[in-house]
């Protein structure tokens, strides 16, 4: 009955699984951030951010939209004062960017909009706009997307008509459904936009082009005459909400000519198209983006690991142990069973998104030397990730925010907020189920191109196709049975499996090419990218040798990567199996996967103790994570508690609901009870 | 160029779809509603509502949460007020509130607090309250899981002290961690609840009681004295907006002895403590509710199916067909091949609820005579039903938005919202993973049950555990090869594996029920309640000659329900190739997967026709559904236009936040390009 003080307990709890950690964070948080300086640079950021009120989260929950909306920009010109203040680099404006957890209109300004505008203008556009545009001094948004249109732009409606005569372009939006939508920074925010039409000239349809074209007044803001813009309203789950994705129809908006983004397509005055040397020069940017969210997933799943964490370290439920304490959440192995695996995708994707961003500068120093040999590669490579770290992403949010029972479906446990925001990346920058065909497509083009050769070799392969050489040589054949528990113990293992699946499943592919069932592409895609990362994942713990960690930690973030191999061989075991590359043990009955399970099961014991450990080597402060569950110092009671306080709701003691409905339903009832009771 | 009006075609494409449907619907419709009569009494009722303004949704998404709540309790008053005036009864109430898709505080009260209050109260308590709770003269909840608490109710702090001097009970709450948190309609709404304690005789813990607690004033609802009240703030991604989930803390609070709802336990006047004769009569209620949920999951489902199968109906994206019109993206292998299957789990649980509530009714005139002989099974069976229809439910909704691509994140969409209340049913009413390890622990006591015998026989098995017949008989193998393209067209294929399925991982969990892996309970549990509900399926199979319909009706519906079953069975793949089930053919080598893949596929295609004629045989209305894209007549892109221009952001041209920081920003980046261009 005495009972411990749980609230207390909390704190104790969490500081009794620091004190139990064996690595030192600070190593680790290098390893994961990129060395010491970086880490320095990020904190003197954070520091200048949390101290200043217009940055203070508290009230943001219970914000409406448009209040969301204006807040959004108060912030974001406060970082841009703060800039200009403490002189940041860009470099350092991107970190204070990616501290405010936001989804701002400024976004698709310099990630959309400027990009596109700086790669694609012709050179006199861009000497005109260039400065004013990197300065913000107009603010712009990208209009690709239609009412009626998505990713596939060839059948865009919006027109850009060359008028000869005046040397302009009419820009036109036909139809309601030509109405661009869902352009973010549109609704409200942007000045002037990149607009993506079909290019007419004489009567004749040349295609999706791009215009730059004026949308609001320098002066006061207004719409120019001609044009009807607006918010397109708020986003499923109250996702995106600072941010005015928008619509626009254009009624015979005149440009001048020199507003085509000609650098690979021009007009010439008389209305003469001349063609673009290389097409496919276009997709630098969207490449990037893709790159990017290869990290930033990673970092996203580094907090729903941390706050689910420290959750389940210092919640305790189910039976008294001898000390009177109900267990932590944390050693139910349903739960560390779906946490740590979180964990290990955090760091798999920042470490690669690391060496993607470098392979993409590789491909750009290239491409700008009119070289276009890594674009392939780069394409194929950079689909099926962006598929896989958004649905995985996507996925990991959840599962954390589920892991955390009742309290999880607060808004203040953080999670909930995070995956509105995440949820439109498995359909924007490419639907996830088009770009799961385009690594198919690459898939089998690679598949071809060996087998065409009488002498098929495996040196012409790309890292992005490299398991179809295990189809090469028939001598390597596939494991005939389900490996002992002590190869799993090497991620050589896992890695051979997850090869032996992409190069099975792609062979099987080809065979049933002209009838294939409806979830292939699904299945073929996940594969291949699979068996992409989990040969990386090898590469970087072969580079742990040279990460300056100590030998504590590299074994232990070693055991993190391995995990991430073992449950993606879990997750790929309808597969391993179909194909029969895991079968049973000789005579033996029972479960053929029962190994793998059991190894899973050990590793995360083995990783339970340095848990917290491994979620504050992440580094992330309580403000970045604005999460009750997730507080560093465990006290996640108190937090709910406080933050409770402040709802709207509790300001009077009796809401305005009362008089207007509850004391008639009330009265009501106590009129027909009394009648009931008269009836008697 | 010249092109379709797209707008127009949208409205062309659904009449289109529904001409070439073969059903006639009004006999589907009948068969999942039961019965003419029933349907024709829901749309008397639907009538009443969509013409009554303060039911309209037109403003719902723009609201404020106070706002949402005020307008919750608006429409409860009003839905009474109906009641009255229409004596509706209380089927007929129950059909209005289940139309209107709001989480609404009353469903608290007529859902736990008034089944808890009437079904443990004893007769002195119920005599005085009984009437006036189900006239909703007083508004109640239920005051069960703590801010450091949840469904272990065993923890639970705070207190119930037995004052023999005064025969009064005194409720407190010790400790921080003690509140009562997450109560449904305690935060504004609630007069009175029923509070969970310890009960406390003479110094001991007698450990949880139900006490019976005013809470608010009748005379002006403000908080009585020694209570401290609030709402506990918003939900994740704006879930149960309408409902004031609550906090409370009790500081030595007086209630009369009588309070204390003694049906099953009771204290004397002098502190002595009386058995309750069957503990386990207390969780009729809760069966109740879980067996409710399966008919509503299903429901729901169908509104998921309905809204994203007219889209793709409507919606074409892809190359342009002969017809100079893009795809259908129905039409689109990877979409209906994640949508036909929602559309069958629609089906499978409406169907299936009905026959839980029949049982349910069944067990619970039984239980009123003292007879507890259907619980365990009543209990083994909604406890994995929960788990199955919440995980499909959150799951299925979450695939019909993502096939929608962009437009699927609008709230206008519909199934967002849907999403983020449905949300918590995966932690509510027992948390899923805690479920399973109840069905789990049923399956091994089945299992021993049946083996502690030294001649076993099937006919002492439940239904819940049938599928365990199969391990009686050693001749009956499993499959030894993957079943030919054929067989699968047949049911009892499927189910037949199903079983096989749950029997061997049951055996299998037996032998190492020592040593299991930490995902194993989901697994065992998934897989003992598939082979259930696939027994029921072929019982629905059977049923459906009887159904009234007509012969293309029930072969189409038939095809429905098989589409569930192999889909089911896809899923369990895994299960079903470890333990070796499904082999491969002999010496072919390949996928031995692919005769599933592919008779899934087809079917899916021969359903396609259907598919709006089946969506429709589920009777929504626009007003219901709430969504831009699953409008009857088709026509999405003018809806979301529509809706699109009530946004508030909308109201005015110029919103606030351009004089307080878009300006700002504007001239801070033209100086800074004036700054940079004076340099060169």
């Amino acid at each position: 009955m005495a009972g411990h003080d749980i609230n207390a307990q909390t704190g104790v709890d969490m500081a009794n699984a620091r004190r139990k950690t064996s690595i030192t964070i600070k190593h680790v948080r290098n390893f994961l951030h990129g060395g010491q300086e970086e880490w320095t640079k990020r904190q003197k950021i954070l520091e200048v951010l949390e101290r200043d009120e217009v940055f203070d989260k508290s009230q943001r929950d219970f914000m409406s939209r448009t209040e969301r909306y204006s807040r959004g920009l108060a912030i974001t010109n406060r970082i841009y004062e703060l800039q200009e203040t403490h002189e940041w680099s860009q470099q350092e404006t991107n970190l204070a960017f990616a501290a405010l957890d936001e989804s701002l209109p400024i976004g698709l300004h310099n990630v959309a909009f400027q990009p596109v505008f700086l790669s694609q203008g012709g050179r006199t556009l861009v000497e005109k706009y260039g400065y004013i545009i990197s300065t913000r001094g107009i603010l712009g948004c990208y209009l690709q997307t239609e009412l009626g249109h998505g990713t596939n732009v060839a059948q865009l409606e919006t027109t850009a008509t060359y008028i000869p005569e005046s040397k302009e372009f009419e820009i036109h939006s036909p139809t309601l459904t030509s109405s661009k939508w869902w352009i973010g920074a549109l609704g409200k925010t942007s000045t002037h936009g990149v607009v993506q039409a079909k290019l007419i000239l004489g009567g004749q349809d040349m295609g999706p082009h791009l215009f730059f074209v004026p949308l609001r007044s320098m002066e006061n803001h207004k719409v120019l005459p001609g044009i009807t813009i607006g918010d397109i309203g708020p986003k499923a789950l109250g996702g995106y909400s600072p941010t005015d994705n928008g619509f626009a129809r254009f009624n015979h908006v005149r440009i001048p000519k020199e507003n085509m983004l000609s650098q690979f397509a021009q007009v010439t005055d008389e209305g003469k198209y001349v063609q673009p040397p290389h097409a496919k020069l276009s997709y630098g940017g969207m490449l990037y983006i893709r790159a990017n969210m290869v990290t930033s997933a990673g970092w996203l799943m580094a907090k729903a690991a941390t706050v689910s964490i420290r959750y389940a370290t210092v919640r305790r439920q189910g039976e008294r142990g001898s000390d009177g304490l109900e267990r932590q959440t944390l050693t139910h192995p349903s739960v560390y069973y779906r946490l740590l695996p979180i964990l290990s995708h955090a760091f798999v994707f920042i470490q690669l998104g690391k060496s993607l961003v470098k392979a993409f500068e590789q491909m750009s120093s290239r491409l700008a030397k009119g070289d276009t040999s890594l674009l392939a590669e780069m394409h194929a490579t950079t689909s099926g990730l962006k598929v896989l770290v958004s649905s995985t992403g996507v996925q990991d949010l959840e599962v954390a925010r589920r892991s955390m029972g009742g309290h999880g479906y607060s808004v203040f446990a953080g999670l909930g907020r995070l995956y509105a925001d995440y949820l439109p990346s498995v359909t924007y920058e490419g639907d996830n189920f088009v770009l799961d065909q385009q690594v198919v497509r690459a898939a089998l083009k690679s598949y071809r191109a060996l087998f065409s050769s009488s002498n098929p070799s495996s040196s012409s392969l790309s890292p992005s196709s490299n398991y179809l050489r295990l189809l090469i040589n028939p001598k390597t054949a596939p494991l005939t049975s389900a490996p002992a528990a002590a190869a799993w113990k090497d991620p050589a293992t896992a890695v051979l499996l997850l090869e032996w699946r992409a190069a099975l499943i792609v062979h099987e592919y080809a065979k049933h090419v002209k009838d294939p069932d409806a979830s292939v592409n699904q299945r073929v895609a996940k594969a291949v990218t699979e068996a992409f990362v989990g040969a990386q994942v090898a590469e970087i713990i072969k580079g742990l040798e040279n990460s300056g960690m100590g030998e504590k930690e590299r074994k232990t973030v070693e055991k993190v990567y391995l995990l991430y191999l073992l449950t993606t061989v879990e997750n790929g075991l309808i597969d391993l199996l179909s194909f029969g590359v895991l079968r049973e043990h000789g005579t033996k009955p029972g479960d053929v996967t029962r190994t793998l399970r059991v190894a899973i099961k050990e590793l995360c014991e083995e990783l339970l103790p340095e848990a917290i450990g491994l979620s504050d080597a992440f580094g992330f402060s309580d403000w970045e994570l604005d999460s009750s569950l997730g507080v560093y110092d465990g006290k996640v009671y108190e937090s709910l508690w406080n933050r409770a306080q402040q709802e709207p709701l509790n300001q009077t003691e009796v809401p305005a609901a009362y008089e207007q409905s509850i004391k008639p339903m009330l009265e009501r009832g106590q009129r027909q009870a009394a009648k009931s009771r008269s009836k008697l």
